[in-house]
């Protein structure tokens, strides 16, 4: 391969003799990698924001076997910029409104390094003091911030952990309640378990239901209409558990939401959790969005009501600037996780844990080793301030409200479901097509439009959208939340939305 | 607290009004703190390798809630320094020699640096076409070097994955184990279900099949022996199934261990297989931490026979220099992990997953997101080349081939189990303690200045090691693998090791 040739200074095998971790080298290409970096994101806005490579692209520029000798740092970097560079979907490019954001920053960039460089592996105290207390510490901050009940933080009796993702915290305290439940009932009865959750709720939820054992036939997805913005509705809740106990079945988890990924649909959790209560169930809240919106004052009445639950998460390397991957999860019983995922081997038995004085995280999650995440959060929190991260947040608000405004003052565009956060979810209207065509355009023909618009948006590079269908309505969402974006990112991004609707339009 | 004075330049609430990554603050605190960690590199050994510090040490440093105004990267720099450092284990310490080593490189840091500031999604190939490419390619790469059979490749069918932890690896593959059975046998069947496992396999194990739902009641354990070197009997194998069988269970799952924890013990992969495939079981061979050293042609044997099992799996960041998390996995079979673990949104359709022509990783693990973690092992192969990896593997065993020399040569101690790889098992011999006792000392007296000896050394800040219990023995553990270690290391803590175990024999 002509972009593999070894730069002259390496073609002594030898040069790596000592130490895979020279201090100097280390400082060398460190200082390389940050201005690489920091000129990626001053040029972020060149590349199309939505990777336009075809399948297989990086097969006919790579190798098929490793390098038997060393290369050079300049060689790699400049094999990334030529062919991993066109390949890459810019999350953190200010036009990136598909999703959610993926938001990292200074702060949560700097955690994560400091993390890898010290590169501990805390999966107990003794392992790394530190890295255990330090959780502890910013996960009682976090949910001080978050006006979380007492009874989740360390400080009453509760505490919080950091894990990689939701599905990981879904799984964990799915397999809590789980056992708990076994215990009453007999390990036999695992058939019987069955799991709520919304027709709103993140798919991930039942992924994590089956690989925790549950019967996918126990799984009671629960519909949603837009009378109730697509929220659960506690009455559907009863009806599905009563019938489930009446059938000799044993409810056992409910799933509930705090902004759903399609629309941001939030559950009413005070009754569910009262519901919940009554049949002896364990709840856990997903706000892994809009979760972290909850700091600011206007936001936290979407909490209310999780006083009643039995878990909470979010993910801050969505919207808390926290870089991926960084679950906070809070329980008010840790035992409950630790009786079900806990091991005591010989090889890790030390005075600290003996003492119980201690937290072993390796018993609050599914893997043994884990990183040392707690510093990201950490320096997000310290870096910016509780007045800054409101601030970023609120700026991200309205700036959604800007958009959802744009799209409601247009006629030809209309807004699907209300916004609560800072995602729109809007569409091309009806009446817009309708108006265009001749013959009254059917559901499908508005739904075909819509398809068209986010694809041809998309192809454009300028900007990435996903889409959503939602009672029968394929509708684009735009999702902001990116660490770079600004008002005149939103306002090219309509533009380009109205250009685009209006070739399409004519064209239909 | 006097430590959180804020900085003049921040007394502005407004600093960070434009954007969390603002390019050129980027830049500047980047490469202080990389300054940062290559001075700490620079001064490692200078700390005690295992902390010192008791339980609750950060509570008293830090304030108890997260403060309301931003704080200059320098002051939290500073606390960092004060009160983090001291509260590490330095795993990256050249005189770590407990556990498994967990390595880090300058090149596995860049990778995961790298990752970081791009900080996409992975989770399905349009969310990032390269991240996915490149996992594809780097662990093809990977799979020849260890010289894994074709069927193990994408090249040949099958395909790897980067996951976190070996925990992860396990629990998927038994999900798509597990998933696959209940689809002959049905659903209700799950109590049936029997998974085997030496008593030297890791701890994680017996945790992944209680996540997965297997009743603990069905777990096998199979003794070992010291004339098998702690390896699993086949023939114990195959006697404790066929009992299973009779008593009208399902045999389902084998956990097979190239290198186990407590003394690197090597199952026989062939024999094993062989008998697994008669019972049409699942075989893992989990070779999280002795896998890397089989790209030496030297240690290849110890895979022979993994061309039967159904996956693979080693940390690249225990001993392949890849920092923390990076499990690579193979399957043969990866459409059992994608019918156990596949979910199907419409909010992720697209065209390119619709075409069948790309790999969506998502499926192919626990959780959705996912880190850019091909990266680290991309850049640690073309870095150091083939050629170095080896020699650092290498490297490391001929130190450790050394210490079990100095340890065999000196009549107070002797090596408990033979060494295979980079991990010397020793101890205090009995015959020591006789020549130091007037009444013959019991096996528990020898134990008891063993476990004396690792709490002294370890209390001295001069080293780390762990200690093991096998076959009633209680040993200490010598794991070489660190990034920085060298002959002198080896020898400083063998002077120490020699002078503590005198003190004790004295005083015993």
């Amino acid at each position: 391969m002509g972009s593999f040739n070894i730069h002259p200074d390496f073609q002594n095998e030898f040069s790596y003799a000592t130490s895979p971790l020279d201090p100097e080298e280390f400082r060398r290409q460190g200082h390389m990698v940050i201005d690489y970096l920091a000129d990626y994101y001053q040029n972020i806005e060149k590349y199309p924001v939505r990777s336009q490579v075809e399948p297989n692209h990086l097969k006919s520029h790579l190798p098929d076997s490793a390098p038997y000798n060393p290369e050079p740092i300049e060689n790699i970097l400049r094999d990334l910029q030529k062919h991993i560079i066109p390949g890459l979907t810019h999350w953190q490019s200010p036009s990136h409104f598909a999703l959610f954001p993926c938001a990292t920053s200074t702060a949560g960039f700097l955690g994560e390094v400091l993390s890898t460089g010290f590169n501990v592996v805390g999966f107990n105290w003794i392992s790394s003091p530190a890295a255990t207390e330090l959780e502890n510490i910013v996960m009682d901050w976090f949910g001080k911030l978050l006006k979380l009940p007492g009874s989740f933080l360390f400080s009453g009796g509760g505490g919080g952990v950091l894990q990689g993702t939701t599905c990981e915290a879904m799984l964990s305290t799915l397999a809590a309640a789980r056992d708990q439940m076994l215990r009453k009932i007999g390990r036999n009865n695992i058939g019987k378990l069955v799991v709520y959750l919304s027709d709103q709720a993140h798919f991930s939820f039942q992924k994590a239901a089956q690989i925790a054992g549950i019967n996918p036939s126990n799984f009671r997805v629960i519909s949603t209409t837009k009378d109730d913005e697509f929220s659960l509705c506690p009455n559907s809740v009863r009806s599905a558990i009563i019938a489930d106990v009446e059938g000799g079945l044993v409810p056992l988890y409910l799933c509930a939401t705090v902004g759903t990924t399609l629309s941001t649909a939030v559950d009413p959790l005070g009754p569910i959790c009262n519901i919940a209560e009554e049949y002896d169930m364990w709840v856990h809240v997903d706000a892994a969005y809009a979760g972290s919106a909850c700091i600011c004052p206007e936001f936290r009445h979407f909490l209310d009501g999780v006083e009643g639950a039995n878990s909470f998460s979010l993910n801050a390397h969505k919207w808390f600037f926290s870089s991926l991957d960084c679950c906070c999860l809070w329980v008010k019983d840790p035992s409950a996780l630790i009786k079900a995922l806990s091991t005591k081997p010989e090889i890790l038995r030390n005075q600290a844990t003996d003492s119980k004085q201690v937290v072993d995280y390796k018993d609050w999650q599914i893997s043994l080793s884990r990183r040392f995440r707690a510093l990201k959060l950490w320096l997000v929190l310290r870096s910016y301030g509780v007045v800054n991260l409101q601030k970023f947040i609120r700026g991200h608000v309205n700036m959604a409200e800007h958009f959802e405004q744009l799209v409601a003052m247009n006629k030809r565009f209309e807004i699907v479901v209300p916004r609560k956060f800072s995602l729109v979810c809007f569409r091309i209207s009806p009446s817009a097509m309708n108006q265009n065509c001749k013959i009254l355009s059917t559901e499908e023909d508005v739904n075909l439009i819509n398809q068209k618009l986010v694809e041809s948006l998309n192809a454009s590079g300028h900007v990435y959208m996903t889409h959503g269908v939602i009672g029968g309505i394929y509708f684009i969402r735009f999702a902001i939340g990116g660490p770079l974006t600004d008002y005149r990112h939103v306002d090219m991004a309509w533009t380009l939305i109205k250009d685009h609707a209006d070739a399409l339009l004519k064209a239909f």
